[in-house]
Formats: C-alpha cells, sequence, structure tokens
C-alpha cells in the first residue's frame, strides 16, 4: 500500500538476499522507519518485540528468519533449531508455526547445499501468496459492503490492526474496506485505540490515514456503546487462529466486541487467510494457547515529550501487580461469517482445503 | 479511608469554612496532594478537570460550590447563577442536580442573611449523608460476599472508581469490598483500566493497595475472557445515574462487562446511594444525556519520565480524530441487582423512597 504516495510492502528482500527489510512497526505513528535484519536471532527479536506484528506478517517473517539461518548452518539439525526458536517468539499464531512447518518439510527433501537458495524463494512464495490472499479477500468482503450499501455512509467498527501492516500487503480485515473505499462506497472506520499495545489507534488509524479513508479512534470501552446508538453497521477484525468449527481467537477485547455486536444485531465477520483456520482444534476457549505478555506494556507507554522526542513514560508506579493477556476467543455463536480467499462462510462451514 | 495509616475523606472544609480542602485526584497514584478551593468558580473548575470526580462526591463538591458562592451573593439569583453553574459542569451524574435542587429549594426558604451559614450546614449534612449510605451500602454487599464465600477467594471484577475516592468516604461498589476484607473473606480485584482517565489503573489500584486488599490491573479488554476462564465471581460497579426501571448508566465500557457477565453467568451488581436513582427516567438509553469528553484524555496521557517528573505525554499525532463518550447504559436485563443503602434490589423492585 502507500506511503506517502509510495507503495511499500512490509517485509521484503535486499536484492542480493544480504539481509531483509521490515517496516519497523513499533515507531509508528510517531516515525515512519525501516530496519534491516541480518540473522535469525535478529528476525527472533523483531518478531518477540512486535516490530513485526499480525498473524499473517509473522508467518512470513519466520519463513524470512530461516532463510536467514540457512546461510549460517543449513543442516537438518540447523534448520530444526531455528524452527524451534522462530516457534517460541509468539505462541498464539497459527501462521507462525504453519510457515514453519512448510518451510521444513520442503527444505529437508533437498540436499543441504540447495537448501539455502530454495529457502530464499519459498519465502518469497509465502509473501506472494499472502498478498494473493488478501486481494482475494479484500474482493470477497467487497460484496459484503456492496451489499450493506444503500445511500449512507457505512460505518465499520475495527479491533486492532488487521490492515496491510498486519500482513505483507492490503491486510485482511482492511482488504474489504480499502476495495470499498476505491469503489467509492462511503466508509467511515470506528478504530478502537485497542489497549495495550494500541495497535487501533497507533497503526490502523496511520494506515487509514495514508489512504484517506475517514475514521475515527475510539477507546475500547465506546464501542458498545456506538452499537446501542446504531452507529455500527459491521464489525470486521482479523484473527490470529480460528478453529475448525469457527471459534476467532483474535486480539483481547475481540470477545467484548462481539458480545455487542450480537446483542444489537450488527454483523461480526473475521477475515483470514485460509493458514490461519486451525482444523487441528476445535474448542478455541480451550485448546488456543493464549499468549501472556509482559506487564511492562501496561505500566510504561510510548508518547512525545514537550521537545516532540519519543519516549518510554511510566504510567502506573512500579509496584502495580498487572495481567496481561494478548488474546481472547469469541465463540462461533457469535460470528456471522469468516472471509477467506475462498469465500465468505458460515462458521458451521468450515472446512479444509475449502 | 487511610492514606498512608492517617484517615482522609475527599472531601472537606477548614475549620473556619475559610475554604473547601479536596485530595486532587489528577495527581494521583504518582503525587498524593489536596488543594484548597476557595471560590464558586474554582469549585466547578474542579469539578470538570476531574480533581474530584464519582457521582457521589461531585453532589458533595457541587453543594460545597454553593456555601462557597453564598459568600459573595447569597440573593435569589446569587443562588440561581451558581446552581448554573455548577449544574452544566459535568451533566450525566444525577447526583450532581439532586445535591443542587436540594440546596437551592431549602435555601430559598430563609432569609437572605441566614443562607450563607446554613449552606454551609447542608452541605456537610449531605456529605455525612453520603458517608452513612455508603456503609450502609457495604453492609448490605458484605452480605452478598458471605453468600459467595466457599472457601476461595472471591474474584471481583471492577470498572472505573467507584471507591472511597468517588464518594466522601468508603465507596459504593468498593464499600463491601472493604467490608468483606475486613470481615477476612479473602478476596482479589480485577481492576479495570478504564480508558481514557484510567481511573481504574490509577485510583481503584491505589486505593486498594492503601488497604492492603489484593489486585490485578487489566486492560479495558481483558475481563471478557477473564471470566470465560471462571476467574470472576462477581462484577461489581458504581454508577452515575441508575433509571426507574433500573438500566445503569456508568463508566464507558461497563455495558461490554456486564455483556460478558451475562454470557458466563457471572452476577452483576451496580452499588449506588438512592440519590443516583433518577425516578424521571425510565429508559436509560434514550434518556440520559452522556458527556461527550475532550479528545485530549485520548491523544495525551500523564506519566514519570526517566527523571521521575509528571509530565503530559502526547500519545497520538495532533491530527488524530477521536470521539470520547464517556458512559454508556446496561440495560436492566443484564442487571442482577441494584445494591443501595436501603437494600438489594432487583431492576425491576426499584420504587422511590424504597
Amino acid at each position: 500500500m502507500l506511503i506517502d504516495g509510495k507503495h511499500y510492502r512490509t517485509i521484503w528482500e535486499a536484492t542480493n538476499q544480504a539481509y531483509v527489510e521490515i517496516i519497523d512497526q513499533t515507531s509508528l505513528p510517531h516515525t515512519f522507519k525501516t530496519s534491516r535484519i541480518l540473522t535469525l536471532d535478529e528476525m527472533v527479536s523483531a518478531i518477540k518485540q512486535m516490530q513485526v506484528r499480525g498473524a499473517p506478517l509473522i508467518g512470513v517473517a519466520a519463513a524470512y528468519g530461516i532463510a536467514l539461518a540457512l546461510r549460517e548452518d543449513a543442516s537438518d539439525s540447523g534448520i530444526q533449531s531455528a524452527v524451534d526458536k522462530l516457534a517460541m517468539s509468539r505462541p498464539t499464531a497459527v501462521n507462525l508455526s504453519w510457515a514453519l512447518r512448510r518451510m521444513q518439510s520442503l527444505l529437508m527433501a533437498l540436499d543441504v547445499s540447495d537448501r539455502a537458495e530454495a529457502a530464499w524463494q519459498m519465502a518469497g512464495e509465502i509473501a506472494q501468496e499472502d498478498i494473493e490472499q488478501n486481494r482475494r479477500i479484500g474482493e470477497h468482503g467487497l460484496a459484503i459492503f456492496q451489499q450493506l450499501y444503500r445511500q449512507n455512509e457505512i460505518h465499520v467498527l475495527t479491533h486492532c490492526n488487521a490492515g496491510w501492516l498486519a500482513t505483507v500487503d492490503y491486510g485482511t480485515a482492511l482488504a474489504p474496506v480499502y476495495m470499498a473505499y476505491d469503489a467509492g462506497i462511503p466508509i467511515h472506520v470506528w478504530v478502537d485505540e485497542t489497549r495495550p499495545r494500541n495497535q487501533g489507534a497507533f497503526l490502523t488509524a496511520w494506515e487509514l490515514r495514508q489512504h484517506g479513508i475517514p475514521h475515527t479512534v475510539i477507546t475500547d470501552n465506546a464501542g458498545g456503546l456506538m452499537m446501542q446508538r446504531g452507529m455500527v453497521d459491521i464489525v470486521l477484525v482479523g484473527a490470529d487462529r480460528v478453529s475448525a468449527k469457527g471459534d476467532v481467537c483474535n486480539k483481547i477485547g475481540t470477545y467484548l466486541k462481539a458480545l455487542a455486536a450480537h446483542d444489537n444485531d450488527v454483523p461480526f465477520y473475521a477475515a483470514v487467510p485460509s493458514p490461519t483456520i486451525d482444523f487441528s482444534i476445535q474448542n478455541g476457549l480451550e485448546e488456543i494457547p493464549i499468549e501472556e505478555r509482559g506487564g511492562e506494556e501496561m505500566t510504561m507507554m510510548t508518547g512525545l515529550s514537550e521537545d516532540n522526542i519519543i519516549h518510554q513514560f511510566r504510567v502506573l508506579p512500579e509496584n502495580t501487580t498487572v495481567a496481561n493477556p494478548a488474546f481472547d476467543v469469541t465463540p462461533a455463536r457469535l460470528v456471522t461469517g469468516i472471509i477467506t480467499e475462498a469465500g465468505i462462510f458460515s462458521p458451521s462451514q468450515l472446512r479444509p482445503n475449502a
């Protein structure tokens, strides 16, 4: 997508494969900067620190992490060691383990001497597939907006960032929003702040502003009132993992918005590339591991001081006890539909290879 | 309640009635300081800036605001002018207009020369009544905790601050928590951060820490997951206004917690002194005015810099569009009970003078 009119992806390889370059998402919205990732350990760190984040992008970043690792050691044990390090970097998103399994099984079948070159090619293919999947999610989702559109602006509520910054390009939940806007459908997005990392306020609002789409940042607390007032036409989110029966694991707080949508007859959709659906899991709430992240995400915050310099500042006293689970699970009964590159499915219609 | 072992109220008059003194709640949790309020305009400002906040405390502060105003002008028009200024300071809490009506009707019946002295006495009485009401709310609420208590720690979830800082003393929602804890019932409180003003993280956590009650601050997004996991035994909040049929208007986000409580069979109670119940209103969602507060509450944040100095930091770029409604309305169907100084009532049981 465009940044100040120039096309960017969130991750790309240097032409000579000397490094992988990423948009450093921890600097947004105050500063746009990119970082060069030269080693496996740097990629693990970039994932853990959420310089790259979003389930689809994490999968692609992990694939490139393998490519970087294989320059050092392309043996079976070298691959296994890289896979293990990357797999532990974030536990909830299934795309990560999906990309790693795919890389590992294909690379293991090759001669050791061919693996490094093949790994770059495969990582590039996974990135390209992600772009194509998201483009098609956008096309399928566009049909929902065309159905909703009468005369008035359509109000979308979204939680966290499932835009192009969460993928390689286009985004999942926001792909239909971009396509509908580009097709001339008037759209306005309520952007949940998304505590504690503020991905909505920091990333989604920034993305939408770059594209010129009208939007308003609200606290995570406000979406219920907006729905009670009839000011939300559709809730549209991404997901980090979807169970076989359609339970949607997504950023903490999504479940509360799904409850409010259900209570106010507002349709609730999750948009995901098919690798996000984990057919090995039935009951999302019982079977999906929920990442617990560090308390400093709640006690500290990034902001600008009066002299316009980015600081980490302390919002809660040091002795404050906090808990910081990063995801929750929206039961399938609250989900109107799952939008994938293959179409729009009710939770009960999900099938492997659909 | 106690601060470092010393008893405080949130508001009190100087012995010679030279001024009213308040705990400045905008400095917590980093600094404890009090402020002297010398004039009506200073009181209006203290209410608007939320140096004093919480529906019951706002009512008492407004009563003292009248007392301060009458030192300058105790005429009928002087009273009316003071009432008008105070009534506009915060629109949602009904306690404010209740206290003003009560002051006005009683003062108007007196000779002008007797009014100033009477106003101080009446404000003092309203403060004393608030303390007594909250003490009785605590006693009635204690019975709920005694019923819930088997052997294990009871986990309470609360939103915003309805502790003693929101009242003159004891608190509304937290009064039963303090009493249950003091009675030896093991208790742990999940404290919603409560964006955008962070009254949970800043005030409720501070209060509970002063009293030694175990608690954990969570984001507003996390309560749903906690309930899904069976980690919440009761949701207990205050309210800024309750309609005749039991709709509960409280801090924005309360409705989302009530939905989650209902979805997980967790009891949901609001604790309020009876002046918070507005029998002139049936349908809370349609009839209660919802205050829209300034966007800087979302774009700016208070925190400590590395040198431990309190600053206002900018967390969102200046051109960010935000909306900041301060309250929402939880429909009576989601409310298990209303705890008042007169007892515990289901929403359908509410009666004037109950």
